[in-house]
């Protein structure tokens, strides 16, 4: 029997913890559910999942499209699709993207991938915001790249700026910068003229701006995107503003020149992405009316879970602007693994301790979904004061940095 | 603005050309499909799509998930379907394989994707056969690994075996072999000896043996299945045997050291496998009587096809004791990628090129696939059939080679 070598980049990517959480959360449920337990419902803020399940005319559209073959579809996607996004980006953002550029991906997830590869080849240099998304950074180093963080923190308002970025540790251009608007887990967002500064930062290294914006929708304005400017890329999902997760579906805006060689990468890596997912995004495009309303409830419940941190004492939160998460400093009650864990085990709220969204302050903070419904997030607020009365501050607390 | 920088390996990855052969025909679809066109249908033979849907439980399956909430799943996929893949090995192979080994993949190819970045670094070696699946050494070619080709012939049957490795430019031991049984595109098969001779020869070389297995339940005989090594790497999928192409599913069962780095890579680059999709594939695994009978019909109809050709002088075809392919030396009607534009525009029957899948000899070989239903096949073979008495044979037929 051969001894299995793992690959070097396998050993050291670390988990998603979201994922982990989730696992764990599941498992609390199968205990609760027993006939024997006395446990309360878990209160799930753990993952980046809208309590509303998708659009009704979506799940319409993919059962109906069952009934007919529904084999693979192009790689790039449906050509109706790629239209119909074409004309969602008029319509939402007054951007004109010709439907060749749009790409369908298999999950925004899809898209990290197919853009990295497509920019940049092992060695090169790709920066990321931290806090942020991991799996950015990690799926990065899977590629062999090398990632630089632009640490971001509360005297920008979590926002990227040029100044920041001339602060990270870089030599020369980047081959492609990667930033979220709105961010996870921050919620911060950007501007048309945050967006036209990191533009310009970018068109003077000749490196690609990668923008996330796959929480759009979410926040109570509507925001500026990348999508205006024709050599930016633009990451875009239908799991979360069109609550469709399990469905792992996403898009892509790419410029002109990186259409046929982000097929070539898809058609090998991917073959196509999954077909009734296509047809069920095809009709949730047209459901904006009932979506938006969402947003009003993220940001409503982003301010219960707010307001009961603050009366405990806890003040470094990021502002929450868009996505649907609260990101706060907990470093005074421990070690936010630690916490995480005897939360869920202790009052049965699930939520992401933060030490892969930022390796270097992680460890104090903890990121909380609110994309649940108001009763789940009202209970978590409850529990959670509850447990704030009692809870010893730990010396850990008083570490500044 | 930025003048896109395309990275290295993005410009220098091929087509999965079988993707772009089912661009054409599709365009050719709709010209077909207009008022004015007298066209005839277009006999699709270029993509391993079985014509028959997937199982009406499988269906019934997703569409009573639709009514429940159906969010992510765990990364490496729901417990109960882990579980009844488990199970599924013991029932048609006898091996004894723990659920926890077993990783849901976001199809066959997200498995390929993970298997080699958690087997190999860049500049490890990985070995693939020649003619063989393109989107195994392009993938591995995007990961930075060095593909190293073993080429199989008609001589053992386009088997790939001990002799034909040693043959191989090789120095040391690759990081993994990567085999199929049944082939795409050749249909070879391995018995259990030739399984147990591959694995002796990865045992000695320290090398991961990775065994596709996609289009097991295609042959007429139930195959020896390589989950009988447990350092062995089993790629499996629903989109063959399954009938369930679009749902972009699969499954790995991989050695228990693996399972944690490919959960980790999976989070980090997949999230998890679509939801709806796993549901279907659940009900799916029950249906095994039904889709057993699929394989008498992949079988007769390769013997129409291979018949047709066989009487108009082509005596280069390749097992086809599995899958649902026929792989054939057409040379001597001139270079394949002419030969299908050709056929496509004149006769309306739709086949893909060799040479992605052969980079040597490809150019003289065509891939039909013959899971389309026997009217279409049929229709096909006497439209072959008619083309070849009055086709031109090509000088270039003369190569030998």
């Amino acid at each position: 029997m051969t001894p299995t070598r793992v690959s070097e980049r396998a050993a050291a990517i670390p988990a998603f913890e979201v994922m982990d959480t989730v696992r764990a959360a599941r498992e609390r449920d199968e205990t609760v559910r027993t006939a024997e337990s006395s446990l309360p419902e878990t209160c799930h803020l753990e993952v980046g999942q809208p309590a509303a399940g998708p659009p009704a005319v979506a799940l319409r559209a993919a059962q109906a499209a069952m009934a007919a073959p529904h084999g693979y579809t192009d790689s790039l996607g449906m050509p109706e699709l790629r239209s119909r996004i074409a004309e969602f980006h008029r319509e939402r953002h007054g951007t004109e993207v010709d439907p060749e550029r749009v790409v369908i991906t298999s999950g925004a997830s899809a898209g990290c991938v197919l853009a990295l590869a497509a920019l940049a080849d092992p060695g090169d240099a790709v920066v990321v915001t931290e806090p942020g998304y991991p799996c950015y950074a990690n799926t990065a180093r899977v590629l062999g790249l090398e990632v630089v963080t632009a640490r971001v923190d509360s005297s920008t308002g979590y926002r990227l700026t040029p100044d920041v970025l001339d602060a990270a540790p870089l030599d020369a251009g980047p081959a492609a910068l990667v930033v979220a608007s709105p961010a996870n887990p921050t919620g911060s967002v950007l501007t048309r003229s945050d967006l036209a500064d990191l533009h310009r930062w970018c068109e003077d290294r000749g490196t690609t701006m990668v923008v996330d914006e796959i929480y759009h929708g979410t926040s109570s304005e509507r925001l500026p995107s990348a999508t205006g400017f024709p050599d930016a890329v633009v990451m875009q999902s239908f799991s979360k503003y069109f609550c469709m997760t399990g469905w792992r579906l996403g898009w892509m805006v790419v410029p002109e020149q990186l259409v046929r060689p982000v097929e070539r990468l898809s058609q090998n890596l991917y073959l196509a992405p999954p077909t009734l997912s296509q047809w069920g995004a095809l009709a949730a495009l047209g459901a904006t009316r009932e979506l938006d309303e969402l947003a009003t409830s993220y940001r409503s419940n982003a301010k219960i879970l707010e307001d009961v941190l603050r009366s405990h004492g806890v003040v470094d939160i990021a502002p929450a602007e868009g996505a649907f998460y609260v990101w706060a400093d907990l470093g005074e009650f421990g070690d936010s693994t630690e916490l995480c864990s005897r939360w869920l085990r202790d009052i049965g709220v699930a939520a992401t301790p933060g030490h892969d969204f930022d390796g270097h302050r992680g460890h104090r903070f903890v990121r909380f979904s609110v994309a649940g419904d108001a009763e789940m997030i009202n209970e978590a607020a409850a529990r959670l004061g509850r447990w704030f009365t009692t809870a010893p501050r730990d010396p850990f607390g008083s570490e500044q940095q």
